[in-house]
């Protein structure tokens, strides 16, 4: 079937079949089939989208355009979490070494930030000495000493994906939920592993501005990791102010040691926690019987049991000797200083009252301003800028009192960044209920 | 402005303004923008459209991006005939000459076979020695000399259009109205021409499978003509028949000839010398007083004074010495015997009764298959083959009389031939009404 013929029948509306996204997806990796039919494709694909079992057999063609890591060769049960991105989220970080410490294997691939701020690896880079690129000898021996493992994406993994990624960038073709279930499930499922938990985030912040289109997502995510023999958990979670108290990569690192010392701000160090339980709910890793109190952050809890055992783990210190301890395989060195800003600049709160905005978006583009992101693929990133101290929304605030404090290395445009930092926020006299953290949970 | 934001734009069904579409065909013309946004463009323009003031400004970007000829190198009122292409479609060699003679100047640029059968070109060729590729000097001094030249596209015309077109074929981006409409008058403007006629092509036999597929293209080729300043009629003519009795290059050429000695089918004479009336008509060349009576072919017909002027250049063999007189300047010898197949084989009747189909598609695969057209770009054409002495719908067929006649050079697959043109004719044992030819008429 000639790769034009595909073209049509989705042009026109109809389901492909198993063969013809398999040939497709094949074709593009080995060059066969140029970029403009891909592009092509992937423009109609996006007018008249994709079922299930197209976006599944889309996902298992693009994971297999690479290498597939044998489950067999890491220990344990492997489950990993997956964001889709917003400002200040640095739950990973925490997250990974949390679970190991609770009996899960963690084999983490990360991205660089895509969007305004910098990505997991960008953060973790700002640890003096840590390397993402691990080669698999050494990815696989920090698994099995540490129950975690968090490294870049490598040529061999999804190669269809990293070329489809590249090109729907500059073809007006990335939002698609199918293009983006796949490209993201392409990946992680490379993993190798049993088990995933997905943050979709919604709201300012987020690829996902409302909640339909997040839930489209986010159900999307789930019945293509169920279809592919995964039990999969999506949360939704707001993204319409940051999360923690910290936006940029060495202030997001403290945030979360914070967080590993059980003292992280409570929508993070809470998201932290329930995230954990989910890994280790879909890993099906039981916990021993008491059951804790649990702060419900909306959409439900987790089992209370599991909660109790993640936040022993924090408790006793193991989940952060298991951060130092991967760390230390990654070369990373935490007695050293972390990348620190010149200058801390309060931004004084104009009036009294309570926090009613604190905008995701204008505090990203605030840290992007100050080096903390990426423009261009090619900018390099300030580790040490950002934003830290953030109040959140329905927090009381005296005049003058800092809304959040400004990392600056001086290379940004102050009028600017002042410009936006002030749209970012707004006090308002009367109490502000603070929103729910956690939207929505979609199961398998 | 990036082009993936003006793809994004299409996308989303936003109007593209002049500078946008400009600038992208530019960029696609000098290859700063790659195939592959082309392509979503095209496919984003297959799926949202585009309006008259972006669909001419597509025509003139891609026009634009070659040699336009300037009209004040060509003598007299410039006018031309675009055809959508059809089964039997032979009227552009005639009908030429038959302008030309009554004092129009037709700087024809016509293309080869595209779909089943061969272009007009291929048909030209067909004439021992006649050149489709002379050069600019002799392109105007054939037409100062005939009033008529018939070329090939050079690659100075509109070369976006010769890209967009191969890169569309492959992209599944070919059926959309603004794609079509500017590919065919890019091209037509090119030549420097005042005032253009189109004949719109509708049926089994042509792109246009309906009436409401052929007004919207009928309509927009007008419309785009109109914004460009130029006087335009399309007409919408029927090709669920061949159009005459001939199928096939040299077989056309003479049905050509038989039309130019005013001896040719009903169908194809009417239609020549309808459209030849239009041609000067929108080209304002008035005729002498006297009204001929004129056969209405449906739609209506053309000012009879014209019609009277187009008949008077048949009868007194103008058209045709101009005609022989064109083909002169072309290197052409009319007095070298047109190539002949080998074998002649009647195709019986198996009942007596009246024509109720002779299904146009299933005739020029047939044709296809005796050799007459291209299957793909790189395959060679025998000019010899084809199919002659085509009964029409409504003509009365004795049992064992030809319903056609089959010109082979015993290349094809002689079952698959049987089947096709089996499944080509009905005759029915009831009177059988003629459909009409012309159905509708759009005036700018």
């Amino acid at each position: 079937m000639l790769p034009q013929w595909i073209i049509e029948k989705k042009r026109d509306g109809a389901e492909l079949d198993t063969r013809e996204i398999r040939d497709f997806i094949a074709g593009y990796t080995d060059g066969s089939i140029p970029d403009y039919q891909m592009s092509a494709l992937a423009m109609a694909i996006y007018f008249n989208g994709m079922n299930a079992r197209e976006t599944a057999d889309l996902t298992a063609a693009m994971m297999e355009s690479g290498k597939v890591i044998d489950p067999n060769r890491i220990p344990g049960t492997k489950v990993d979490k997956h964001s889709t991105g917003g400002i200040g989220d640095k739950i990973s970080i925490p997250l990974a070494p949390l679970a190991a410490s609770c009996g899960a294997t963690v084999p983490m691939i990360s991205g660089r930030g895509l969007g305004i701020t910098g990505g997991t690896l960008d953060k973790l880079e700002s640890i003096p000495g840590y390397r993402v690129g691990l080669n698999e000898s050494e990815f696989f021996r920090t698994l099995e000493t540490c129950g975690c493992s968090m490294i870049g994406q490598t040529a061999e993994i999804a190669p269809a994906d990293k070329k489809l990624y590249a090109l729907r960038d500059v073809t007006a073709t990335v939002p698609s939920i199918p293009l983006i279930v796949s490209s993201i499930m392409s990946k992680k499922l490379a993993e190798g592993i049993d088990a995933l938990v997905l943050d979709v985030k919604c709201g300012s912040g987020a690829f996902m501005k409302n909640i339909a289109d997040a839930r489209l997502l986010a159900q999307g995510l789930v019945d293509t990791g169920t279809a592919m023999g995964k039990k999969v958990t999506a949360l939704i979670t707001d993204m319409n102010q940051p999360l923690g108290r910290t936006v940029g990569n060495a202030l997001e690192i403290r945030e979360s040691f914070d967080i590993l010392n059980g003292q992280g701000p409570e929508d993070s160090q809470g998201l932290t926690i329930e995230l954990a339980s989910r890994m280790l709910a879909v890993a099906g890793i039981g916990a021993p019987g008491s059951v804790a109190e649990v702060h419900d952050l909306g959409g439900g809890v987790s089992d209370p049991a599991l909660h109790a055992m993640v936040e022993s783990k924090l408790r006793d210190g193991s989940a952060l000797s298991t951060f130092r301890e991967m760390v230390a395989c990654h070369g990373g060195n935490l007695d050293a200083r972390l990348p620190a800003a010149e200058k801390q600049i309060p931004l004084p709160s104009s009036k009294s009252g309570y926090v009613a905005k604190a905008d995701a978006e204008a505090i990203g583009r605030a840290s992007l301003l100050l080096g903390a992101g990426r423009a261009k693929t090619t900018d390099t990133i300030d580790p040490a800028v950002g934003i830290s101290d953030l109040k959140k929304i329905g927090e009381p605030v005296e005049e003058g009192e800092p809304l959040c404090i400004i990392h600056s290395n001086g290379h940004e445009d102050e009028m600017q960044l002042s410009q936006l930092l002030e749209s970012a926020f707004e006090v308002s006299p009367d109490p502000v209920e603070p929103p729910p953290l956690v939207l929505e949970v979609i199961h398998s």
